[in-house]
């Protein structure tokens, strides 16, 4: 437990690496068959005819992909007590079968809490990036850190 | 199909009744292990030892959900060409085994686009209740629309 990262290990300008995967087709079906049935996340037909240009990812999938990146890669390994909200979060470009997504997180501002003193919040901008660079999403996202001071 | 909604038939004030489900705590265990492993997530004791006091949804499920009952019981009845993003997304209560969430979207602002005149773009705000009444998510979320016009 000695290496987590506390709120007071966090500083506006660090950035974080979150590692990368690669999405499947199955995935792509299964998750939009659950979530998001929209006929351009199910069939190749619907979308190839559709804006994204083939059948490609619910941007929710795309979004819980890269946070199963930004938990099992960064919040794991500190003391993170969860998020009350996203903001700013814009999908760039379709994530189709076989794309790998490559994370990235960066603190934008960290402040105290006046009503929780043994947390702080951090702000973070998560982005994620396609196999040949182009961006496909990012987000805002305030995250609240315990104290080392308190536990 | 004579009776899609187009972007014509869509003005703000507008409000939709998109539904409700019933969550697991098996699909909230399956979800985490996914999209989001952190221990508060995945298990009852740190789950109670959280800020979330249980067991509790992730946020992306919860509204990975919520948007299965938005595609489902509105854009699959409509010319819905996919969305650019989210903002403004607010997790007000946690989301434990056996709630219900009953989900409603409500039209803030219509617009043509300038640069692609088959489309105009509708801006939802998007809100879940549970069973107590209380709201448990809530989002912008500016979706496009083909135009009957055009189609």
């Amino acid at each position: 437990m000695s290496d987590l990262l506390y709120f007071e290990d966090l500083q506006p300008g660090q950035e974080f690496d979150l590692g990368s995967l690669t999405v499947t087709r199955e995935e792509i079906i299964g998750f939009a068959e659950e979530f998001d049935p929209q006929p351009f996340h199910l069939e190749d037909a619907a979308g190839e005819a559709s804006l994204l240009g083939g059948l490609a990812a619910s941007g929710w999938h795309t979004g819980s992909l890269v946070m199963r990146l930004l938990a099992a890669n960064l919040l794991n390994r500190t003391s993170g007590r969860g998020s009350p909200g996203i903001s700013k979060l814009q999908w760039k470009q379709p994530v189709f079968p076989g794309d790998t997504l490559t994370a990235r997180a960066e603190i934008l501002e960290t402040k105290n809490l006046r009503t929780k003193p043994d947390l702080g919040i951090a702000i973070f901008r998560i982005t994620a990036t396609k196999q040949n660079g182009s961006r496909v999403i990012h987000w805002e996202n305030p995250i609240l850190f315990a104290k080392r001071e308190i536990a």
